[in-house]
């Protein structure tokens, strides 16, 4: 055994499929996307650049989403990830205040672009205001992600509206990262608003497109959106043009594709938070997303046991700023799920 | 007029088509993509995400170009720009020592980098070796360009090796970007060697794909190579699926692909070549590439009048680091290429 070498980041789990492993640790879906972003593309011999901004039958159709936006207001990218790039650049030097799990990649976005990460500690997997409003001043930026992944809680309406006030007044960007905005099991979204409000979304999650990579930024504030443009121009330039028809034609899908995937997501979630509450883990009920962040003993034995002797992948929760926890992604079948669970009841017998 | 206004950027011409416009400006070839890379490509519907460094397959096609190299020495990336932006990213802090005149977006991609760009002055259009060696010394990387947009020229295979020497010796990173190592009229492509060197290359140029947005870097250090992917993961993870299927495919396209497209190049450079001469303008004989760069008087009013009174674009030496000169790529028919140098020489005339 030799977690505490191997189990430095997520990438040690990467690529390791087979039947008999079950896979708790990719956070993408397993469903399959809407036929219409599949079928009929044609493949056309105009190869030449496309705008940088993206697409205008893309930023047309998205639009209809944001009523109060023009197409400008939209850039279209390589992810959500080249988005939360994109701004963080275009931001320049400062602090960016993340809730605490966050989403892995989050501190190396920041740090990458040349800002600093300060952290507010989630208070029973929600964003306690109270800390928040004490260190949201001395930040440039900060990053809400709600559905979250790693913690699968959806923040109170109550809470969005303080922080779209105190931002607001305080002068702060609110990047909101919306990429599980859809998948969401006890309320409608509700949309952070604002002219300092920047949003984060993709066609990954939404339409099970991952490895098409498009996404977008949106934001009111047309002088960050330039600016944002501006570096696309000499880090990627447009964004792979027939990604972003398979992006144009998925959002014709009908919304019974999503709320057929939404009922499926459901039911796992009902499995998987049955089932780890019935095993005496201590969890917060997901309201979105598709995951769980229990809190375990002994996190590194764990997922290095679970791995070695009984084949289930699951990340650690200290990548997610969680040591006390493990997180699971649950886009997988419900008899895998259940197969799951009882290997990790093994597991967790095992080490006591 | 207000062409001091406008004129800041190429960014002005984006988009300015017509049947009325002639336009010298944009560097991405007119003709098109080999078959191989569009037809019968059927979208797969398992769109989850691919590996960050790139699909097996593509960087097993590319290995072969690289008979030292393992598949672990390519990263594939949206575009040669995103290569040069994870590389330079990857280097940390210091000096990259750039040839001027230089493609626009080399010194924007090294400064949001947090790098900072040192220039060598080209000494009728080539590298010369005794500023370069001057001012490598402080530097951590040097950026090479051969054949060069915007110049067009193709460097000595003594200068490249001298090149090799000294920076193998000093320890300084060699970035090769050959975009344009098909595209020459004059020998065979020099290309870099040395465990500091670090190749960028795409599939945008030599196959008339750019807006797919599939380049790569390569380079025998490991090390380097790694970091890159590091980054990608959190920036933009792996280039779109879709795009590295074209890309595999335009590597299978017959050699006579792109031996057909060179001679229509070469006939377009003897064109504009000729033309530009007969005008009586001092320029560089393109050796590469699609780019003639003449030196002309008062090149903002030129380039003003041109596009204005005459319809013809053509591009600011200035964007490019050559303040007395102005850009022209030669992507365009014989005929269109004809009748632009005829309505240049109107310009040139009112000009005086």
């Amino acid at each position: 055994m030799n977690e505490n070498k191997d189990l430095s980041s997520p990438s040690i789990f990467i690529g390791k499929q087979g039947n008999d492993i079950i896979s708790f640790g990719s956070g993408q879906p397993d469903l399959p996307p809407p036929k219409e972003a599949v079928e009929g593309i044609s493949i056309r011999s105009d190869l030449r650049y496309g705008l940088i901004q993206g697409q205008k039958e893309l930023r047309e159709a998205l639009s209809s989403e944001y009523p109060t936006s023009t197409l400008d207001n939209f850039v279209i990218t390589n992810g959500a990830s080249e988005a939360l790039d994109l701004i963080f650049r275009a931001m320049g030097k400062g602090k960016v205040l993340l809730p605490k799990p966050y989403y892995y990649s989050y501190p190396h976005i920041v740090r990458l672009a040349g800002m600093q990460p300060v952290y507010t500690q989630l208070k029973d997997g929600r964003i306690d205001i109270d800390d928040f409003r004490k260190k949201v001043g001395e930040c440039k930026a900060v990053l809400i992600n709600s559905p979250s992944n790693p913690t699968g809680r959806v923040e109170n309406i109550q809470t969005l509206k303080e922080i779209e006030k105190i931002t607001g007044e305080l002068g702060v960007w609110v990047v909101s990262d919306e990429v599980y905005k859809e998948l969401i099991y006890e309320r409608e979204n509700y949309i952070l608003k604002g002219r300092h409000v920047i949003t984060v979304n993709s066609f990954s999650k939404t339409y099970a497109m991952c490895g098409v990579r498009v996404g977008y930024l949106w934001s009111p504030e047309q002088e960050i959106v330039n600016k944002a443009i501006e570096i696309k121009t000499h880090t990627s330039m447009n964004t792979n043009l027939v990604g972003q028809d398979m992006a144009l034609r998925a959002t014709r899908a009908p919304r019974s594709y999503i709320l057929n995937q939404l009922k499926i997501w459901r039911r796992r979630r009902d499995i998987i938070y049955k089932g780890l509450c019935d095993l005496g883990l201590d969890l917060w009920k997901p309201e979105g997303a598709f995951y769980v962040l229990p809190k375990v003993k002994n996190p590194r034995k764990l997922v290095w046991l679970l791995y070695k002797k009984y084949k289930v992948i699951t990340y650690l929760g200290e990548w997610f700023g969680a040591p006390d926890r493990i997180r699971l992604s649950y886009a997988l079948d419900e008899e895998k799920i259940k197969e799951g669970l009882d290997r990790i009841e093994k597991g967790l017998k095992e080490i006591g």
